[in-house]
């Protein structure tokens, strides 16, 4: 089955049956239906139907024939990654950018481990697992969640856990089978309502043998477990909450209550040579880092509209102080933009013949974001001032008080209630928990912002620069 | 009636009935057991015992000699203005500073009103109304809600309201009992569960005479409607929701149907020369950002504790850059404390032997503030990182899940529970709805930050600073 | 005469014996020798030189064949922007981008208004004399400064000169040879010692008659006088000024003390229709923008590469705040080049056949840069600390004191004198008189940044993203 | 001799004769008429004659009775704190804070130490030796100069210097006169011109023997070597460079070429229990804060003065950008003064009776001041603008150009002369060589931001933060 539509996503997402806890329950009637997770499963159903109408979403499975995701292309030249970008952007329009785990982006991920399969081979032949494991999920569509964050329990240099009972997610056994699982993950986005849980080892100079390993199971695999946090989607109302109602994604802690997995879904075990490098190698990092960028190119432009609307809505377009502001926005837009736009004018070919987008650029831009971003929100904020408290609900309008909110609440070119829609979305992005786990995401999206800093000091090449330097020093 | 107690304040608020609309529906049961009003009218209470419990908290009333609350003392030495400082900060600690509108506030405006009634003297006696209006607000230890903004209708230079359908509200008639007015207020916190709702005049430099009025009035009285925003009390578990459940304080819009104002309740009217200097001259400003200074202090330490225990329970307090961000927010502290001291103690008598807090310390620490507080949220967020996602809830902890719960989310300081109350805490604070209210409060809390300053520009005494500039210009 | 050599050049620069008041005195002597000049001259010297070495920096002349300087170049396809880019960036290496008005930027300015000659055709006939003056400047490889800014008497809004005694420069009379211009303009660098003097209408919406003009004249034209400021070449020795001895340009107030300025050289005149718009229409600052951001990438790869070897000289790679400021550096770096890319990228031939530059990246790096720019010298500042302040100078190390220097001041990597030679360049960037025009330069580089920013806000368009946000309020 | 006067100062340097090198050279002349160092002494030797005129700057020595300098004074009461306060204040204003090391600095740490003498009692009754030492200084009232800081070598972690050829400055040698020392250290501003060298063992975790030693002695001790840096005097005209032609302090390396210090001048020797603890247990840091943070009042009202100056000059008051720009600075001042207050407010007497400043809030005011000091600066050069620029010379005043200068650099407020003098002085304080240092020095005045900002962390009390928190999260 190819790329497919948002009803057959629907059905599948129903027929799943991962063990899903929410609010002390363990989920068991339609998860669609359910109010936490209903408005993101609908919104992400249209992408399916909107990647079948687009004809640059899909491409040509070159083991079927049949049409696949865009998402999955193995780009080979520079026009394949702009085809990539586009998919990319497509999809992050209908939310605005604000769902950060669309199933491109892990599409992404496995497309880059896939193509760089050999990079796994060991004695055990695992690359071709990988391989496999990246065509079933581009020629059925699958979606994948992903986790990479160990239990915080301890953040301090040279901490190192106790064997006895695992916390952070380990191998405790192996068999005829495969390896079995025992511990916890924080953070996997969209846990257990995605197709399949891609586990990836957590980065670090020093890791030890029981945790080099690397699998994709399908969500229902049994004794796996998925617990939510609270959810966000405290409205069900587009009106009331435009974003968290429609795009609330819901993070999990995942549950390995020794889980089985069976070998052939296993693409590292306990070698530390593939290990250490398999993100460079791979280009894992740069591939997924491109995904991301294109995304927030798309949702900056949103902060750019909406702050430009709540100006326009109160007439201060006319203030220095805005102009400013909105100049700021527009800066970093322009930047992310042009960052993007190098990383695939200096992309190259790798040995694989893979077309790789040159990470530096996205480094830059992934390193920036996490300041640019609530500094946004912020001049959303400092715009919509007071503006963005006084806002009623949908069944205000609804109600006797109606006129009263038609005519206090109108503005300088627009009635009442299409202001209220905007100043609820302008809510739902600054001062929502929605809205706040967005920001939070934004700051740490790629990692530890400390050491995304520290990782792009260690790679960029400075030699030109240092060169530069040293001919001003020799002149006299 | 003096100084009351929490249960006197619980039936007042339950027979007040004042015209107060949610969700489309016009409030008809108890509003104290209403879900987005029980938490924070249960807190309220317990500030109005607290009062008993503390000597200093209450004075002699200079009418009865009965206790009255010392929010309502007009200091006349800067012992009392200390007691002023410490009667808000013993409140304040009961909500960590997060009940920005907690008696005290407006208590402190109508003393400063009452105590300077005679700047609102006019041929009509008017300074006699405010006068009575503080006695009887301090005697029976009335809560009040105020309003100070406009609707947000246009905020371009020049605009000036059309007569015929009032928008702000205005003065559309008067008659033998006293003043008509129609049009709407923005964003009267607690609006609808306060004894009283002062109404000022809007700042500005050109004021035009239907804007020019002063009054207080039963919240209750008729014809006056509250419409309330969404509640952020999503959740009445204190574990769940902290903050949230507990001091969710509500704003309203405040319409004003043809209100009857009573002519002994109005204080100001048409005269021009009274509203242009009417906060100066009364120190109004002077006094309530005493108080708002002397609460922020509190919130700031709040914030500091929490960050601290962060930092323990997941033992990174040896990281340089953590020992950066927990400065910053010292440092804070420190400023915003050391201004409020030095405001006191560069206090003066005014001609009516008022100890006058001296402004300048607390417009440095107003205009500031909207810069610190966002910054510790924000090192808040940096610190708890992805910890401040994944925690579960109340009833998570009461099910099935709780063995995995205890063991994955244990931290290196504390048992899971604790842990994620922690958490649930710091989230409630930076990334919840409610949080986001706090945010964007602390950012405008004394009105537009860029009119703050401006303010503070034009207040300043430079005259010292130029003389020195000029003694080293002229030295040779 | 095509493309020059240093020795023409210098020897132009002797014969030309402008008016320049330096230090109470007028220039008498050959400015090449002068203290305040020599360093200058020579390293523009240089640059005619290696302009002749380099075949890309020139190109052949359209009206006689012979090869003229590429920055003159009016370019119509991508690859010539790419050409007058790297042009840029070759000279301004040797500078390491130190030179702001390095002959290709007011050349480029030439050619932008050459190549839009016919926008300032009117009844005289006058479009036709830029056009000659460009081809004039092109093929005798002229130097050129320009005058921007009008006295800075009174910055308040509204206020308009007094006629009678002219401040800034006007038309005081107009006759059968030309016009007669009477006033100061501020700040023409290098003002006296190029060929031509440039003079460009100040912009501004309120422009009046006897202020709409345009021309070029040479720099020792009659009456016309260049008042330097203080020299900032306070020592001649590269070792110790290594910035400061031979890139100090000097900046000047240019007073027009009754000019005749002859009708052939004026090429705007009194009419109202053309001054509004002609910087757009001409491209003037898309072009200017294009050289200036081009220059400014390889000055912040110079602060790159000093910022790099400082930490590698005191060995402080490893700590993670060096890393993290770095990390700064490379960011803005990548994001100034790749906006420079970005409007290359999306240029578009104009109505005359130009390739143009896309101006919006081009403009979100100029309203960036006023701030990167000084804060990589804070950076810089942080890194170097107190080894920026005990530096001794060229003579210490040719005195008896040199063993204690070779003793003390060596490094982990590199000899005391090494060492001393580079933290001299940090602290020439950093600290000195020199440095700290350079930081005040580029906050202004392109005027007011608060303008630029009014600027950016009105040009870029905003549809797309309006549309954006739109599309997500209009979902249900 | 007690509090001396400007000219027996004057005498006491030049009879001084200590080893000092410059540009190669070493001083033979009368220091006092060099050109590097004349204009600082002269301004020192005002500081003398000042304090004879003010009664409060000097007290009666409890030895001789005589009237001897307050900064020597060992504070008991608040008053006697705000006593010290005012004397360094008084000073202070006659340089605009920018004499960093004016004579009340290292007397201050002279004080601290003395006071404090037991704590230096070992067996060889050191303790007494320190106790002479500040008294012989404050009764002849001796200037002092002072090394803290290490070659700067290698910043990396776990660097260890080799022993053979010392590069920091280490006790080689004992025998029955004293210790003998050889190395160098870095940074003595004043070094050379001042009666005394005040030597203090390097902070940090790790001190080896031969570091642990305390002393102070003449400069022109035999062996004893000071290398200046370049000089910033660049000009002698108090027109030119208002500030550096008269406060440009000097600073040097100084070499111990195997110098000889006798016994009696040894006030730590080898005591690792001593040094461990010294700075705290002699409060030498908050006298020392204490000292600066009321230094950094003056400066930061200088800056405050000359702003406002520079706007005034150019009407440029009534811009929104330019109000808010004043106003950060007011709010830094105030700041900066409540935090000195509050170390007086909350001063507390030690356990020998001195009258110690909390350091809490001096801390917060010296972590703070490194940002804001350089953000003054930057706004200062907003303000300025290109006027900081195009700034004439004295010379140019008194030559035949001046009626030009009169006419186009006039302001609306002032005339070209006085004009000038202004925009000189906001140029030395922000772009000179002058300024370039003085910035450095408030970046790092009391040592490395990061390490102070640790120190604070440290140091400071969080229990009431944390219990406030802990009851936030107790209550339900």
């Amino acid at each position: 089955m190819p790329a497919i539509d948002g009803l057959t996503f629907l059905k599948r997402v129903r027929d799943l049956k991962a063990e899903v806890w929410i609010d002390g329950q363990k989920i068991k009637e339609n998860i669609c239906e359910h109010y936490a997770f209903k408005g993101l499963i609908k919104s992400k159903a249209k992408l399916f139907d909107l990647q079948l109408e687009k004809d640059f979403m899909t491409y040509q499975s070159p083991l079927t024939g049949e049409r696949v995701g865009s998402s999955f292309l193995i780009p080979q030249s520079k026009e394949e990654l702009e085809i990539r970008r586009l998919t990319t952007q497509e999809w992050a329009k209908t939310s605005g950018g604000m769902m950060g785990r669309s199933p491109d982006y892990m599409n992404t991920g496995m497309m880059a481990l896939g193509a760089a399969w050999e990079e796994f081979q060991d004695t055990a032949n695992r690359g071709v697992n990988i391989q496999k494991l990246y065509e079933q999920a581009r020629e059925n569509d699958l979606t994948i969640s992903h986790t990479f964050v160990n239990p915080q329990v301890n953040r301090s240099l040279g901490y190192f856990e106790d064997d006895d009972a695992p916390i952070s997610a380990r191998v405790v056994e192996e068999n005829k089978d495969g390896i079995v699982i025992k511990g916890a993950r924080l953070l996997a986005t969209q846990g257990g309502i995605t197709d399949e849980l891609l586990v990836l080892p957590v980065g670090g100079k020093y890791i030890e043998e029981p945790f080099i390993y690397a699998f994709s199971i399908p969500s229902n695999t049994e004794n796996l477990k998925f617990i939510c946090r609270e959810s966000f989607a405290y409205r069900s109302s587009p009106f009331d909450h435009p974003l968290g109602s429609r795009f609330e994604e819901m993070d999990t802690i995942v549950v390995f209550d020794n889980v089985l997995v069976p070998w052939e879904r296993v693409f590292l075990y306990k070698d530390y040579s593939i290990v250490t490098n398999m993100y460079e190698e791979t280009h894992f990092y740069a591939f997924l880092l491109h995904q991301t960028v294109a995304r927030q190119v798309i949702k900056t432009e949103l902060l750019l509209g909406v702050a430009q609307m709540l100006v326009d809505s109160i007439d201060i377009g006319a203030y220095q102080h805005v102009q400013e502001k909105i100049s700021e926005i527009i800066a970093g837009l322009e930047s992310m933009n042009a960052l993007l736009l190098k990383s695939e004018l200096e992309a190259k070919l790798d040995k694989r013949g893979v077309m790789v987008p040159e990470p530096s650029p996205l480094f830059a831009a992934i390193t920036s974001y996490p300041q640019l971003y609530p500094r946004f929100i912020e001049i959303l904020e400092l715009l919509g001032a007071s503006g963005l408290i006084s806002i009623p609900t949908e069944e205000d309008f609804h109600s006797d008080i109606r006129p009263d909110l038609d005519q206090y609440l109108q503005s300088v070119s627009c009635a009442a209630l299409e202001r209220t829609k905007l100043f609820r979305m302008a809510w739902d992005i600054c001062l929502s928990s929605f809205g706040g786990r967005q920001r939070l995401y934004e700051r740490f999206f790629f990692g530890d912002p400390i050491r995304l800093k520290s990782g792009l000091y260690n790679s960029y090449p400075k030699d030109k620069a240092i060169e530069l330097a040293k001919s001003m020093l020799a002149k006299e």
